[in-house]
């Protein structure tokens, strides 16, 4: 069982998780992933991979058969395991759990030498409709507070497969991150009865020397303290908190934007190593013993996604401090990919 | 001059530096840095760098000449710049302050081919004696808040130059880690009246499985909540809550506890990359309209010396939610090390 360590300093969990180190990895140092044409997430190799817990299929296809769109299955070397109790308790000093969660892989398509940029925005809403139903299904596991929907492109991004996938995290705590992120867009809602990513949104298309493109439902930018060259974040422009709550219009939309943001970022930076991480709305659902303390979530809270090419590294500066130096201004990154096509 | 801009969610800051955008990089990729043998760094080539502002020289030999043990200059690439008043001002929504700060390289050797590691220890008690001396004096400047000196070894590790050297950035703001560190060991302070290194220390060494070495002076430890395989942490057995501050014999110590600990982690991993970061005590130097709120540093905090191999990339699901996900419990990795040599 992986187990979950708080650091005795600082509010920082970890998932301490033997069973992954086994995982098959690539040779290390390598700048790009091999192309797996009969790896385990292709098209009749069904079998290699854990049962599919979601699909997006043709009606009638069988499920864990070789006709299918997009495929959810658990992931084989999880972060954390399905049964049994979190069973939070005080080690001496420290705090440890087990380590309770579930982790998923969403199969983005059948074709193993593709990006995810390279398909139809009609097929990447498939992907966004995968993320919105695991999100669902998995909320109803009360144990489970948060749920990461993230993209590693890239060994130098920390993928270990090249066939085109994204994961899916969920824990029994809301990670560090996302709670400091929480904290302050409710104290922003608490002192100004206004929404900060709002107040924010507004701000940067007055401004605009930041603005990426503007679609009818979605804004992207290039961050004001953008930590790295190139770095992105993709905002609804309607107050929405929660990722599953989008429209079907939305969806369509965000699938294009994406597509579209994804493709300029390779156009601009010759297809780089990538993350996208979705920051969302935390779980809800009342847990035994704990309070709801989400009142304002609907209105404090926006949903939005970071998109992070890995083209710098981290240092000795950024572990010693958590600063980072980033040597490209973001306004110069946006007009860049304002420019791209 | 750079620019400080802090993100207007998170309490983070970042340094925009498009200078550094300039500095020659080496081949994106590789896993080995190349050795120069006539690079900026040798004996005998002083003059490509800026002058030096601290050495450690035979007496009598003259200022940038090319007899020295170890040489402090200038980074020609700096993230941060000598230069000008803080200024920190407000941007609409957002936080700024100029880039005003220093930015200096510690090399700790003439030859170009060797790590730290492989220095005699009464050689790398020179290289902490230059920590000590360039901390000390850049306290004089009361622009400066924090001063972190860390090293990056091999191109994972951040490194762009493999001729041994470290390097110390000096801000005019306490930075986001260093500062939750501070405040976490003062709030236990203020509950306990106890140091909460102190506590963490005792524990460790009654229990004994995450001890890795112990000195006259000095504890190694595989932290309990390692983010990564073979994380270590290297503590003072003694109250001491200032690098500067140590003694000679303390300071002979750790140059030995340093080069011993670096050598198993070699014998261990087979020469990693690695960083590793102090986190000494903030300047407590008054600085006009500022209180001094450090009274009871010296009694809750200790510093200590965070050594990082980069074995673990950092992935979407780190950067999504600051978990890090670790395959190595620190009681295996502190056991291999205890038996390396």
């Amino acid at each position: 069982m992986p187990e979950l360590r708080k650091d005795p300093i600082l509010d920082r969990w970890v998932i301490i998780a033997a069973e992954r180190g086994h995982r098959p990895l690539p040779p290390s140092g390598e700048a790009e992933l091999p192309l797996m044409p009969n790896g385990p997430f292709t098209a009749g190799n069904e079998d290699k991979t854990p049962a599919e817990v979601f699909a997006v299929r043709p009606p009638g296809s069988p499920a864990n058969g070789p006709v299918w769109d997009v495929r959810v299955v658990p992931n084989r070397f999880p972060a954390l395991q399905v049964e049994g109790q979190v069973d939070p308790r005080a080690v001496g000093l420290f705090d440890a759990m087990n380590g309770v969660g579930a982790h998923e892989v969403i199969i983005e398509t059948p074709r193993h030498d593709v990006d995810l940029s390279d398909l139809p925005p009609g097929h990447v809403e498939k992907v966004l409709t995968a993320y919105t139903e695991r999100i669902r299904d998995l909320r109803r596991d009360l144990r489970l507070r948060y749920h990461c929907v993230f993209r590693n492109r890239g060994a130098a991004a920390g993928a270990t497969l090249r066939h085109p996938h994204s994961q899916l995290i969920a824990t029994p705590i809301i990670p560090a991150l996302p709670k400091a992120k929480l904290a302050a867009a409710r104290e922003h809602f608490r002192r100004k009865e206004r929404c900060l990513f709002a107040d924010l949104i507004d701000q940067e298309r007055r401004d605009g020397s930041r603005v990426v493109l503007e679609s009818a439902h979605h804004l992207v930018l290039a961050p004001y303290a953008s930590r790295s060259p190139f770095e992105l974040v993709v905002y609804p422009l309607r107050q929405c908190h929660d990722f599953t709550l989008l429209t079907d219009a939305e969806r369509a939309d965000l699938a294009a934007v994406l597509v579209g943001v994804l493709r300029r970022v390779r156009a601009a930076l010759g297809d780089p190593a990538y993350n996208y991480m979705l920051f969302n709305a935390p779980s809800t659902s009342a847990r035994p013993g704990r309070p709801d303390y989400w009142g304002t979530l609907a209105h404090d809270w926006r949903w939005h996604l970071e998109i992070l090419p890995r083209v710098t590294g981290t240092a000795g500066f950024e572990w010693g401090t958590g600063f980072h130096i980033n040597p490209v201004a973001p306004e110069e990154a946006a007009a860049f990919l304002r420019q791209a096509s």
